[in-house]
């Protein structure tokens, strides 16, 4: 049975509840190591009132002692879950693990906590000195970004046809998906050249991405407002959008709770939930939506198999 | 009761078909007055052997006598699509009706008639000579567009404190929303300046528009790829997006069949279906869906009566 390290999150909020309600069922798929020590997991467990017998869950320990503040920006817990984080995707590059799943952590709390990075992407992309590949989404849908967090008014500079081939390619021996819609970056991708130019170039390099592949595996350009319709991801699971907004309000429209977080074209396998730590419901007893955990974990499963 | 005006589009096309179809249902709302004569209004329900009392529509006869060719780009179907959406609005602009509803036209078709326009927005534009602003969607989602049909790379520049005030008035006048939901232009709304500084340009419109209007009105600059998630969505129903794909993908990702085309901001009101002329479908005996011709109906009902 495959392994999974679970990078716990900030303790302070919901990632710890939805890793304990969520066990049993992820134990059906895999093995999942919870990088986190006993004695925070106990703390965990006794705050969140939850009946779970802590010596059936497979820790890899991260040292560690401070009191459980739900809602809490706090240094020590943005430190603790750095480490956390740290300790799984060394596990992962080992090779004790075949993934990593990421719990939410809290950017604050990790800046209070003086670590360097903005996010894990960001870490993630430091550690291996690779450039990964954001893509979002679940099973129904999911969305490469060929660019993400840049001001809208640096995209259409971006869009040069090398590149746009380099990252269609890459995107492909990751995900190994069958036929894939690429968006153009104008209204109505540009309309004949009439409302922008830069679809010719997406267009070339979907032809020399397919034809480096010996598959058709890309179409497009197409327009962007008419990709997501019913119709259309009928006929697509996976989609290429040139900028966040595009290809993420679609999506988060559609699959809100649902949607996960995958870094491609690095070393390990690395999926996320793609939500925060909701300091609003964090230790309340209130129910929390797993599904995105439970989409992360599987697709963590699914990348591992190719 | 209340007239209002049918443009008829184009009739190798599926409009008069949906017109016909839910004559009975709008005739329950109001008068609708089709602008097209009994010659081809006889050729269509022949060809469509639909079983409806011609003496029981209401016609505002527009010159011509052509035979009907479904699927068919046509100069005639072109030339007489141009002249009924021309009565139409020449009805509403002198009374006679409360509004214009338009079917779909085919814009190659009116290019071969020789019409210089490129569709129904264009020409009210140059009518009027007035700026109107497009607005799409359905009662539960209607969005506003700053900026439309330009390249993606023009939209930064035209971020602009007082030119976003003003259409953010202009846009309450018309709709009389009591909420809006207006989004910025960079991902995570620029993130404090990080990802891009427009916001601070959107944020101060906001409160210039508010201030003018004694109310508030508007809310933002919001993330864009958040504003249409589920929970969003429920607090608002009017939503403004400074640029087309950011507005119109979530849109027609959600709701393709019921979503309407609005023109605001002219002396006339105009509503409009939010397809085309649907050739692969047209006079084929098949179901067509009508759900965005109703909504045209009702929304200019509801315009009319501010």
């Amino acid at each position: 049975v495959k392994k999974l390290a679970i990078s716990i999150g900030d303790l302070n909020g919901v990632g710890i509840q939805i890793a304990l309600e969520s066990h049993k069922r992820v134990s059906k798929w895999c093995k999942p190591v919870y990088c986190i020590n006993k004695s925070m997991l106990k703390k965990a467990i006794k705050e969140l009132k939850i009946d779970i017998d802590i010596n059936s869950l497979t820790i890899e320990p991260v040292s560690g002692d401070f009191d459980i503040k739900p809602a809490k920006i706090s240094k020590s817990s943005g430190d603790y879950s750095f480490r956390s984080f740290k300790k799984a995707v060394d596990l992962a590059d080992k090779g004790f693990v075949s993934g990593v799943v990421t719990m939410p952590i809290h950017k604050k709390a990790w800046e209070k906590a003086g670590v360097e990075y903005k996010g894990h992407t960001d870490a993630l992309r430091d550690f291996f000195k690779q450039d990964a590949i954001m893509m979002l989404g679940c099973p129904d849908m999911f969305v490469g970004l060929y660019t993400e967090h840049m001001p809208l008014k640096d995209v259409p500079k971006t869009i040069k046809t090398k590149k746009i081939k380099e990252f269609l390619v890459d995107f492909y021996k990751e995900t190994k998906c069958k036929k894939c819609c690429v968006l153009g970056l104008n209204p109505h991708a540009g309309d004949d050249g009439v409302l922008g130019n830069e679809e010719s170039k997406i267009n070339r390099a979907i032809r020399l991405a397919n034809k480096e592949l010996k598959k058709e595996i890309f179409d497009g350009a197409f327009v962007p407002d008419v990709a997501f319709t019913p119709k259309n991801r009928e006929k697509y699971n996976y989609f290429v959008a040139m900028y966040h907004d595009v290809g993420l309000a679609p999506l988060k429209a559609l699959h809100f709770d649902e949607s996960i977080n995958v870094s491609l074209n690095l070393p390990i396998i690395r999926t996320s939930v793609d939500h925060g730590t909701a300091f609003d419901i964090a230790y309340t007893n209130q129910k929390v939506n797993n599904q995105s955990y439970l989409n992360a974990i599987k697709e963590a499963l699914r990348l591992s198999k190719k």
